[in-house]
């Protein structure tokens, strides 16, 4: 009995567990549910081929292309779903053209040698279309045209062996998949769209206004007079930068999908979703920038006044104002993004930063012989804390040994192997 | 005449420019070329259903789904084709299992019921089942598997309006698909096999060789003392640690396709593939602080001597010294990955480079004055590269302003608007 209550409590934890996360989910992006819906709305769309007799009777069994299109094409985005859906269209049709083609040579060459000339066809066909899948450019826009291409050509070379009425079966699953298209496409476009370039969009802005929360949590959380740096590590601004770190494989495939999209809302056709990119690898660079500068403050935090106390506000204040100013600037961007209006004092701004990194230049300059070594101690604390992490892969891969069983070396086989 | 040998001239430039690139690929990595061999073969293998007669008076039509299979589960890798496998026989199963019952339900409820039943089944089960894919537990491992489940039940579910047998269909479609994966299975396990378990492996080995190169190169072209510091931007020990700072969607994804693979070679079926990932983790974030250091000594290049010349000598010493350690150390944990031997010396290297981080430490902390400047002036430095970078985001925001031909912001406008 006892058992039986445990599980049954055990189960009821982790379906609650579930529930909550699935409801976080939704929460957390309400498209994805409205995504969802217009799924099995699609779905439910084409099925009406079955349904209705006289639709039925037009396109019979090859109706099964209509929902099979629906599946696969449907996808979070208006791009994606527009990108496969034209693949999947063009492909089909080229390949179905070549098949057919394919099938009148194989015939002409007489009955026994068919077999042999269509499966050589094929061979042929699918490996020249799976080696251009190496070939970068197709792999980033036409990777899955090219796998319904290798699909359509062999289905009908293949059946056209067996099937006697090849251009009526051709001619209806071509225009089963069109409809399976356009009923993506309209589902996709008219119902709670979702635009890939959009998102983009936003999420470029988003992270230059994380990228200015790190310089301003840096100004008032770390350079202003009276901030506290002993428990730096449980500032939430210390943190923010991680994600821009990694946006770039996010960044990549929502630009490829933008640039499938018509031109919607405030996007024109031809907008410049590349300039994002470059946006967003400075943003990284930056972000990298500041995952130095938190690595150093949280191992040494301590700023102490020392024995040149006027030298040191000096420095410390010229910092806060240069991240500030900074800070300021960033956001400002991330809003005109945001606009999509012409930043108008991101350049002034920008002036003033420079003007501070001058001055903080000469301040430090100033003694001729601190300035000397300066340089190169920099060189050395970076240097330092490149080397602790180098070590902290050492302990790594020693774990790695552990847990797969390397073997140990053994120095005395060495040297037998040895001549 | 000249327009049309111009016009030849440029086909012609086009055409060998693509096939050098095609070249290039093949060479890189010939194993891409097995591969496209492979698809052939298996494809050509299950055509042999169509062109042999009583295989297919077996299987009739549903031969086709076998061709299919093979075009669409063939992967790159062992791990991609087994998990895509996998995930389409089970989901087949599955799917077809609750198709059958949807029918069965749906016919107990009369003739006029059963489409709007049949329509409410695959409505749900596909929202629902979409819904699923944005569980990321559920994206990373059963994507595909999800996609083919709402497929087979939605096929299923709708065909049974109008086929009769449908029992017979399922079973005849369920061993197609079954004796295609089995095709590609044998094709890619048994036919130069490429394991994604392995690529990983080497990758990962290759990443800490990349690393030790960086050091290595620090020691003998900057730090020596007869390095030229000049032509800085020309050595390529600046550039090797790029690719690394990059790895992390291909680590990625190798890993979710080795999980799938069975024990081979001198892998097990339970490698820690995890581990990997983790060390990856640790080589990118020792990347990016070879990214801060790179991108400071590019800027102030100059190691001069200054007013303290031993003491400048000394540091420079230090800084060789830790860099070419720290080299060898990783260059010999990379070559105990490859060889699968634990790494002996690595944790003697380890706490050598920290008795010099130490003494270099001491060192500068001897003049009390200038250490405690030096560490602030460490923090501006550092302060000082990301603001110059953070002036880079601004301007090619700018770009993109002009670019997208971004609103002018009107000042008089804004006035009016406020209240």
């Amino acid at each position: 009995m006892d058992i039986g209550f445990e599980r049954r409590e055990k189960t009821r934890t982790i379906l609650v567990e579930l529930s909550k996360k699935v409801k976080k989910i939704g929460e957390d992006d309400p498209r994805r549910i409205a995504h969802s819906f217009k799924v099995g709305l699609a779905l439910t769309l084409v099925s009406v081929f079955y349904y209705v007799t006289p639709l039925f009777d037009g396109f019979g069994v090859s109706s099964m292309w209509a929902v099979l299109t629906v599946v696969v094409i449907m996808e979070y985005t208006v791009g994606g779903t527009l990108s496969k859906g034209l693949n999947r269209a063009i492909a089909t049709l080229v390949g179905g053209a070549l098949g057919v083609a394919a099938h009148q040579i194989a015939v002409l060459c007489g009955e026994k040698a068919e077999p042999i000339l269509l499966g050589l066809f094929v061979f042929t066909l699918a490996a020249a279309a799976t080696f251009s899948r190496f070939i970068p450019e197709i792999k980033a826009r036409y990777d899955y045209g090219v796998t319904i291409f290798i699909m359509t050509f062999s289905l009908v070379t293949v059946s056209s062996y067996r099937v006697d009425e090849l251009m009526q079966l051709a001619l209806q699953r071509v225009s089963t998949i069109v409809v399976g298209v356009a009923t993506c496409l309209c589902t996709s476009i008219f119902v709670f769209p979702v635009w890939a370039g959009e998102d983009l969009h936003k999420l470029v802005a988003a992270d230059l206004e994380k990228l200015a929360n790190f310089l301003e949590g840096l100004s008032t959380d770390y350079f202003a007079e009276k901030a506290e740096v002993e428990n730096l590590e449980s500032k939430s601004f210390l943190q923010v930068y991680i994600s821009v770190l990694n946006s770039k494989p996010t960044e990549d495939s929502l630009m490829s999908l933008a640039r499938w999209e018509p031109g919607h809302g405030r996007f024109w056709f031809r907008h410049p979703w590349k300039q994002y990119l470059r946006i967003g690898a400075l943003s990284r660079q930056c972000a990298s920038s500041m995952d130095a500068l938190a690595t150093y403050i949280t191992t040494y935090p301590k700023l102490k006044p020392g024995t040149d106390p006027d030298l040191h506000l000096k420095i410390r204040k010229m910092c806060q104002e240069m991240s500030s100013e900074s800070a300021k600037a960033l956001k400002e961007l991330s809003s005109s993004i945001r606009a999509m209006i012409v930043p108008s004092s991101a350049s002034r701004l920008a002036s003033t930063v420079v003007a501070s990194v001058g001055k903080l230049e000469d301040v430090l300059s100033e003694d001729k012989a601190m300035s000397d070594v300066l340089h190169l101690a920099t060189i050395a604390s970076l240097l330092t804390q490149l080397v602790v992490r180098a070590r902290e892969i050492a302990g790594s891969v020693e774990e790695l040994a552990r847990l797969a069983h390397f073997k140990r070396f053994d120095p005395i086989h060495e040297v037998r192997v040895k001549p």
